[in-house]
């Protein structure tokens, strides 16, 4: 297995998160790097998308990802040996979530002059890493098939922080009692603008229009 | 549908949670009740789960759920609905577990009298929960097929802690890497002790399995 950088988070000391987040998010601006928050629950598939979309848009835009996990390198060594990016672990010390400050002490270790994007895998967790803002310009988040359909009703904050939901597994369709429509219609409720996507990373459905998304979204931000 | 109780959860001011939820569990022994602290990732079909066992059982032991979740009743009406069990539903306020105070705030509002085991349904997330002792006799975790089998190895805390680990949706092994045998050498690897059953909510299989194991864990604990 290739190696790849550890890095061990330390929990951040900083009161105000949000404001914590904003300064975060104006350092990024003035660098032209686009941060992108990716959550979801443990197992959705958010490793397996990254890699399909980011061997999508490396050519065009130069990608970081930042992997956080409380324990093991699985998923950067993953990301590293399928796209040949810069690809980090972050270890929580079993923290559910990363804040503002968390995600700057990863960024630290990025090459960042070298990024145009940095994707953020935030820990498999539908509850804790929506409450926190990390300094992203989006979140964005995966809800796979087999969880169901009805997982806004249960987990409204984090639906509704999230610009982006990418529906994962749509391969599995037939197998599970999962209706698309009655997905987003929950997803609106909890968040009327927010974008849905069906994908699969599997065999790469829907993958090119979450490039599109993506390239779109840190040209503007480069621009704005 | 059926009218389920819905209690809000108040955060627990206890200093020692550990010393609080020993305390429960004499408490509940001195009343001849099991609690069991069932916990997974969202959609692992934890509802389903305990609707098929629940049915298996009830005519045997007297069975009451508490179902914990950030918002929504729509687990305990199901389950009042599929079982005709005392079902109550645990809002936790946004919090992303349950303590073991939150869990005796719970508790005060079932018949217990009537009562020889209680399933408490915890928040869907692999993290916090295992974090916090809520009194129960044992802890028990679902983890579906599609969510992986390498999830020992990125939730350990989730796995050592737990006695018991269901593996579901075993219908659908063939649209998924996931290795059953992997799967138990990495639970293995965080709790040689831990038991784990493979099965299928949905068709059933493995249900009188675990259905056996909650008749002997109860019996055991009556006469222990």
């Amino acid at each position: 297995m290739d190696e790849v950088k550890i890095i061990e988070i330390k929990k951040s000391v900083f009161a105000d998160n949000e404001q914590d987040a904003d300064a975060l998010r104006k350092e990024l601006k003035g660098k032209g790097i686009y941060l992108l928050n990716l959550m979801s629950s443990p197992g959705s598939g958010k490793t397996t998308t990254l890699i399909g979309t980011i061997n999508r848009i490396k050519d065009k835009i130069r990608v970081a990802v930042m992997e956080a996990d409380i324990d093991s390198n699985v998923d950067a060594v993953k990301i590293k040996e399928a796209t040949g990016i810069q690809s980090i672990q972050l270890h929580t010390g079993g923290m559910c979530h990363l804040d503002a400050e968390m995600t700057r002490q990863g960024l630290a270790s990025l090459m960042l002059a070298d990024t145009d994007l940095v994707i953020l895998e935030n820990v498999g967790n539908l509850v804790c890493p929506a409450e926190f803002d990390t300094g992203a310009v989006r979140n964005a988040m995966i809800l796979s098939v087999p969880e169901g359909d009805d997982k806004p009703l249960k987990y409204p904050l984090m639906f509704s922080v999230c610009d982006l939901v990418l529906v994962n597994k749509t391969d599995v369709l037939p197998y599970f009692d999962f209706n698309l429509e009655k997905c987003r219609e929950n997803v609106r409720m909890r968040n009327p603008m927010a974008q849905v996507i069906p994908i699969c990373a599997k065999t790469g459905e829907g993958l090119d229009v979450f490039a599109d998304w993506l390239l779109q979204e840190v040209k503007a931000w480069k621009n704005s």
